[in-house]
C-alpha cells in the first residue's frame, strides 16, 4: 500500500507494483539493456505491450470483435471532439447530452460546434448535486452523450438510459470500478489518469459498426476508423503511460477483474458515507442514490473546525483531501487502488474530532 | 552511457541521468512519500515542473516573451491539423508548403482539409533525397510550413527561407541538435520523443500576436490560444513525459546547451559520413550538402554482404539500425543523447568489413 493516504482525484493512486515495475522497466525493459523510455514504438517488444493492452480492455469488459480498442493521446477533451467529429452528421446533425458537471459541460461545447445539440437532462442549476433521469431520446438524434461519474461534484449514473440512437459515455473517472454491461454502448472513453494509469493516455472503445456515416472530412488524428487502422500506431503512441496503463489493467485482472473491484469499491464507499451520515460535523455535497462510489464530496457544517480537522488528516498521512475549487469542501476519492485501510484512516480521523 | 548502441530514429536514446531521475521519481518524487504517477497535475510541486519546462525552452531558444511554450498531447501529427485550424483564414484560406517527407506530407494532407495549399517545393518525384530550395512564398499564403529534419530519408534544412508570410517549421526530428536563430519562425512545434524526452508529449513554441486572426470556430482542444490561456492545463497534461522531458532539458542545459550539441553533433556526423563516402561497401542515400547530421541514412552496395554486416553490428552491441520501410537500407539516427564512442563502434564495424 502506498506510503501516504493518497485520495487524490487524479492523476491517483495506481498499484504499488506499477510504480516498481514501471520504474524498472525505464531501467531495463525486457532484459534488453535499453530503457522503456528509448526503445522504438514499432520494436518487436513494445508492439506486444500495445496488442496485450487493447486485447485486455476487450477481456475485462467481456465485449467481442465488434468492437475495437484504442489508446491514444490528447486526454479525455479531445475526445470532447473527436466524438461529434467521428458521429455527428454533417449538414443536420444533431446530438443529445446530458449535462452533470464540469467535464460534461465541457463535452457539450465541442458538440455545439459541429451540429445541433440538445441538452435533455442537467442539473447544472442545482449546482450538479444529482444525476437527471427523466428524459427520451429519439431516434433523430445522431447519439446520445453521458458522463457516468462526476469526478468534481461526486455524482454517478447508477443505470443508463435505453435509448433510441448510439449510447456514448465518458467513463473517465470510473471505468473498471464496477461491473456494467459494457454491450450496451457504442462508444466509451476514458481518460486513463483514475482507475487505468498515469496521465497521457486515453482509452477509447468503440463499436466498429457506427463509424464512417457522416459524409464529415476528419482531421485524420481525430479520426476513429485511421487509428483503427494502424491498430493505435498511427503515429507515435504515448509509449510510457501504455505500459503503466497496460500494467495497471494487469494488476486487476489477476485481482479478481471488475467483479472483485466493486466489491472493494463499494466497502470502502459504504465505510465513509456511513461514517459522514453519522457524524454531526459532516454533511455530504450530493444525498441519496446518486453519490459516487468514486468521489465522496462533503463537507464540514461548522467552518471554523476546519484548521483542527485539516491539521488532523494531514497528520495522519492523509493527502489530496481538499474539494475541487468550484464546489468547496472535501473530497475522497476512492478509486481501485486506495486500499480500505486508507478509508479507515480517514474515517477515525472524522470519528475523533468531537 | 547506454548500455548498448542505441541508434533508433525515435523514440530514441536519452542522456542516463534521465532515465535514473525519472525512474526514482516514479518511486518518490520530491521527496514526497507520492510518485510522479499519482500526484495531481495542479499540486505545487508539479505545477512547477511544467512553468520550468516551458520556461527551459525559452531560455535554450534565446526567445523573449512574444513567444509562449506549450506541452500537448496527441503527437506532432496532431499539430499537422492545428497548425491550419489556427492560422488558415476561414473561406479563402491559402498555405504554402514544402514536401520534404512523409511527415511533411502528412502536414499537406492536414492543411488541405481546411483550404488552398501549394507545394512550392518538393523532392517527392526524387524519392525526397534533397531538400528544394527554389521557392518563392508571397504575402497571399497564411503561412509557410516546412519540417526541418526528414527522419525517414535523412535529409536537413542548412537554411530556412525567407518567406513574406508566416514561418512555420515541423522540428520534431533536430530540434535543439543545432544553433538556429529561433526567432526567424512564428510557430515550431515538435514531438519531444527525440532530442527532449519520451514519447507522449510535444513541444510548441509560437508567437503569440500571430493567434485568433482566422475567424475559425476552432475545437477547444486545437486552440492555441486557450492552451496559452491555461499556461499548458488547460486539461490534465502528460505528466510524466513532461517531467521527462524537463529533465532532458536540464540535462542540455548544464552541458554547455544547445552550442555544446551541436559541435558534438557534428563532430558524430562527420566520423560516420567520412566512413560511409571513403568505404566502397557502402554508399548514402542523399549526397551533398543536404544530409541529415541526426539521420545517416544508407545502404550496402552489394546486398549479398548484408547478413554479414548486420551480425557484425548486432555482435558489436548496436541496436536500431535499420532503415525505415520506405527507404530500405540502413539509418543511424545521431541523436544529441547519443556518445560520440557509439558511432565509432559502428565505424569501427563498417571499416572491418572487407
Amino acid at each position: 500500500m502506498s506510503k501516504k493516504h493518497n485520495f487524490s482525484a487524479g492523476p491517483c493512486i495506481l498499484p504499488q507494483e506499477v510504480f516498481q515495475k514501471s520504474a524498472e522497466a525505464i531501467l531495463d525493459f525486457n532484459g534488453s539493456g535499453l530503457s522503456l523510455l528509448e526503445i522504438s514504438h514499432r520494436s518487436k517488444d513494445f508492439v506486444a505491450v500495445m496488442d496485450e493492452a487493447r486485447a485486455i480492455v476487450k477481456r475485462l469488459m467481456k465485449l467481442g470483435d465488434d468492437y475495437e480498442v484504442l489508446y491514444l493521446g490528447g486526454g479525455a477533451s479531445l475526445q470532447f471532439a473527436m466524438v461529434p467529429f467521428n458521429l455527428m452528421k454533417t449538414g443536420n446533425g444533431k446530438a443529445a447530452y446530458t449535462d452533470t458537471g464540469t467535464w460534461a459541460a465541457g463535452a457539450i461545447k465541442e458538440g455545439k460546434k459541429l451540429g445541433t445539440v440538445d441538452v435533455v437532462g442537467s442539473s447544472k442549476e442545482d449546482n450538479y448535486s444529482f444525476i437527471p433521469k427523466k428524459y427520451t431520446v429519439g431516434s433523430d438524434y445522431d447519439y446520445f452523450h453521458c458522463t457516468s461519474n462526476n469526478t468534481i461534484y461526486g455524482t454517478q449514473m447508477r443505470e443508463f438510459p435505453k435509448v433510441n440512437t448510439l449510447l456514448v459515455c465518458d467513463m473517465s473517472s470510473d471505468i473498471f470500478s464496477r461491473v456494467i454491461d459494457f454491450s450496451q454502448f457504442d462508444l466509451i472513453y476514458a481518460g486513463a489518469q483514475k482507475n487505468m494509469g498515469p496521465a497521457g493516455a486515453t482509452l477509447v472503445v468503440v463499436k466498429k459498426e457506427i463509424l464512417g456515416k457522416t459524409g464529415r472530412d476528419i482531421p485524420s488524428m481525430l479520426d476513429y476508423s485511421l487509428h483503427i487502422a494502424k491498430e493505435s500506431m498511427y503515429n507515435t503512441p504515448p509509449v510510457f503511460p501504455v505500459y503503466a496503463s497496460l500494467l495497471t489493467l494487469q494488476h486487476l485482472d489477476k485481482n479478481g477483474g471488475i467483479a472483485a473491484a466493486e466489491v472493494q469499491n463499494e466497502a470502502k464507499a459504504k465505510l465513509l458515507y456511513d461514517e459522514i451520515d453519522r457524524n454531526a460535523l459532516f454533511e455530504t455535497f450530493c444525498n441519496g442514490e446518486d453519490r459516487s462510489l468514486m468521489n465522496a464530496t462533503f463537507k464540514l457544517l461548522d467552518d471554523t473546525r476546519k484548521e483542527e480537522f485539516d491539521n488532523a488528516w494531514k497528520a495522519a498521512g492523509i493527502s489530496g483531501l481538499n474539494g475541487h475549487r468550484s464546489v468547496g469542501g472535501y473530497r475522497a476519492s476512492m478509486y481501485n487502488a486506495l486500499p480500505i485501510e486508507s478509508v479507515q484512516v480517514l474515517v477515525d480521523v472524522m470519528k475523533n474530532l468531537n
